[in-house]
C-alpha cells in the first residue's frame, strides 16, 4: 500500500515576524486562503488516506500541526532532536513498514505551494509506481521555470522506462549562469518529493549512510530516542541519494514552490496590476512590486517599490524584497524581546 | 501690559496617522520630549504669565489643549467656526483689550519648534516694545537658514529705529531660486509671531479688512457667534498686514520650525549618525535618512532610505520623505474607517 510522510521542520526565521512557534509557516495561508499544511494534506486526497499519512516533525510544531491536520495521534512522529532529513525519513519509513511490510512511501513537505493538486497526484503516483516497479529510490524532479539559485538540481541519466531515468548526478545550489546551463541540459529541481519502499531505503541506508549506522540497532528495537542520540545528523540527499546507484528520477510537471522567503509570495499569491501582493487591510497609491502583509492594523503605502512591509505578531518589518532570503541576518541579532515570538 | 495669544488650529492631516482629534499635533512631542503646546507655553515663562495668555482654537482642540496647558477657563477662546487667522486674532486681541485697555499683544502658534527659548523671548520682547513705541503692527521675521519654499517671506524696507524696519512687501511661498534670491536680499520668514496694541489692530482692521467689517458691531457687543457668522474668513496676512502701511518687522534670530510635516522632524528631533530620526521601539540596519515613529509595536527596518515609516493609532504609513508635504493627497481618499482617527 502507498503511505505518505509529511515532513515539517524549520525554525521559522524566514517569515519573521509572521511565523511563530504557535503558528509556524506551515500553518500560514502563504499560497492560498488555506494554511500550507492543510493544502499539503488535501493534495493527497484520493491518493493516500489520512490513516496512512504520517507527520514527522519537532517538538515545537507537533502540537499546532497535529491539531490542525487532524491526523491520528499515532501518526504524529515527534523527533527527539533535529537531525536533518535522513533520520526523520528513515524512522517514518520504518514506522510505515512496521504497520505495513509492503509499504511504498511518498515523502513530501508541509510547506509547499502546488496549485494543481491533480497534476501533483499524477506525478506522485508515477513516483510511487516507479519505486515499486524498479525497486529504486525515486525523486520527483520538478521541471524548472526559472534559473533559481536557491534550489538543488538533478541531472537525469539513462532511461529506466518511458517515464523514469537514472540520476546522473545531483548539483547543489548553482550560480545563475550554471542554473541556466543545467536547465538547458534538462536538469530538474530537487524538491524533496521522494518515493521508496521500506526495504529499499533500509538497504541503501545500510550500504551508504554510515552516519546512521550507530543508531540502527536502537531503531530496530523501537528505541527512537536511542536511534536519534546515536546517529550523526545528515540529510537524505547527502547521506543516501547522492551516494546510492539505485536512484531514479521522474519529472514533476506541476508548478511548485517551497515558499521559502517573503519574496516567494510574489510567485504563490495573486498580484495586482502593479505587481503588489497584499494580505489584510492594505491601501496602496503609486506603489509597485511590494509584498505587504498585515495581521491587523491597516497599512497605507505610497510610492514605494519592491519592499516587504509586514505587521504581524506585534512587530513591523520593512525591507527590500531582494534581501528576503537573508532575513536571518537581520532578525538573529535583534534583542530577544523583539525577535522572539510566542 | 503684555499679553499672549496662542493660536492652535489645523486639521491634523499632515501628521497622519499620529495626530488625532483627541491628541492633535500640538500635543505631540514633535520637537522634544514635551508636547509642542507645552513648550509654547513654557517659552513665554518670565515674559508673559498664564493669566495674560489666551488660547484661541476650534471646538475640537479646545478641550485637549485647554486641559494640557492648564490655562484659566476664561482664557480659552473657542472659535464658533474656522475662519482663518484674522477673525481669531482680532477677537482674542479685543478680549485682551477688554480686560486691559493698554494691552500689547504677542501672537504665536502652539505648534512651533524653537529650541532656544531665551532667544525667542528676547526677540518677542523686542517685537512688543516696537509695537508699543511706534504704534505699529509688528511681525517678527525669522532669519532664514535655508531656501524654504513652504514659507512666506518678508522683504524689509526703510529703518524705523536701530532694530525695526518698515515692511517693503510680503511674498508668498516662492520657488527655490526666488527663495535663494530673497534670502540674499535680506528677506525674512513670515512666521506668524506678531505684536500689536488692541487699538492699532482695530484701526488697521477698520481701514483695510473689509471682510471683517460686517461683524464688527457684533464683536463690540460681545456677540462672538454673530461676529463669526457675519464675517468672511481671511488671514491676518492678506486681510491686514499686506494692506496696511503701519507694519514693521524686527528680526527673529532664533531657530524656528513650524513642524508642518513628517519631514520636519528631521530638523526638530535628534538624528543618528546615518541621519535617521526615530521615536519609540525602532531597530535599524543599514538604513539612512528615515523618519520612523512607533507608538507601540517595534519597527525593524533594513536597507531602506529616506522613508517615513509610522505606526500610530492602529495605522501604518510608509512613504518617501519627499512626499511628506503632500500627505493630504494620500490620506483624504482613504476609506473613512481607515482615515478617521478618534
Amino acid at each position: 500500500m502507498n503511505w505518505a510522510i509529511i515532513v515539517a521542520g524549520g525554525s521559522g526565521t524566514r517569515f519573521w515576524p509572521l511565523s511563530s512557534p504557535s503558528r509556524p509557516k506551515q500553518l500560514l495561508p502563504l499560497a492560498s486562503a488555506e494554511p500550507l499544511a492543510l493544502e499539503a494534506l488535501a493534495r493527497l486526497d484520493g491518493l493516500i488516506p489520512k490513516e496512512r499519512t504520517l507527520l514527522v516533525t519537532g517538538q515545537a510544531l507537533a502540537r499546532p500541526l497535529g491539531d490542525a491536520l487532524g491526523l491520528p495521534a499515532a501518526n504524529i512522529l515527534v523527533e527527539p532532536r533535529a537531525a536533518s532529513t535522513a533520520p526523520a525519513l528513515l524512522w517514518a519509513t520504518a514506522e510505515a513498514t512496521r504497520r505495513d511490510p509492503e509499504a511504498v512511501v511518498l515523502s513530501l513537505h508541509a510547506d509547499w505551494a502546488i496549485p494543481d493538486a491533480a497534476a501533483f497526484r499524477r506525478d506522485a503516483e508515477l513516483g510511487l509506481r516507479t519505486a515499486a516497479t524498479h525497486d529504486v529510490l525515486v525523486t520527483v524532479g520538478i521541471v524548472p521555470t526559472r534559473p533559481e539559485t536557491g534550489y538543488g538540481y538533478i541531472v537525469p541519466g539513462a532511461p529506466l522506462d518511458e517515464a523514469a531515468k537514472q540520476v546522473a548526478r545531483f548539483t547543489e545550489k548553482p550560480d545563475a549562469e550554471t542554473a541556466a546551463t543545467l536547465i538547458g541540459d534538462g536538469a530538474l529541481w530537487n524538491s524533496g518529493l521522494f518515493a521508496w519502499s521500506g526495504k529499499r531505503l533500509r538497504a541503501e541506508v545500510e550500504a551508504h549512510a554510515k552516519e546512521l549506522h550507530p543508531g540502527l540497532a536502537a531503531l530496530d528495537r523501537g528505541d527512537v530516542a536511542g536511534f536519534f542520540s546515536a546517529l550523526t545528523p545528515v540529510s537524505i540527499d547527502v547521506g543516501v541519494l547522492e551516494r546510492s546507484k539505485r536512484v531514479a528520477v521522474v519529472p514533476g510537471r506541476f508548478t511548485w514552490d517551497d515558499v521559502g522567503t517573503w519574496d516567494a509570495l510574489a510567485r504563490t499569491l495573486p498580484r495586482d496590476e502593479a505587481g503588489n501582493v497584499t494580505y489584510g487591510a492594505v491601501h496602496l497609491k503609486d506603489a509597485s512590486g511590494n509584498i505587504i502583509w498585515s495581521d491587523g492594523p491597516p497599512i497605507v503605502a505610497w510610492e514605494v517599490d519592491d519592499l516587504v512591509i509586514v505587521h504581524a505578531n506585534g512587530r513591523i518589518l520593512v525591507m527590500p524584497r531582494v534581501l528576503a532570503s537573508d532575513l536571518k541576518k537581520l532578525v538573529d541579532p535583534l534583542p530577544p524581546g523583539i525577535r522572539d515570538l510566542t
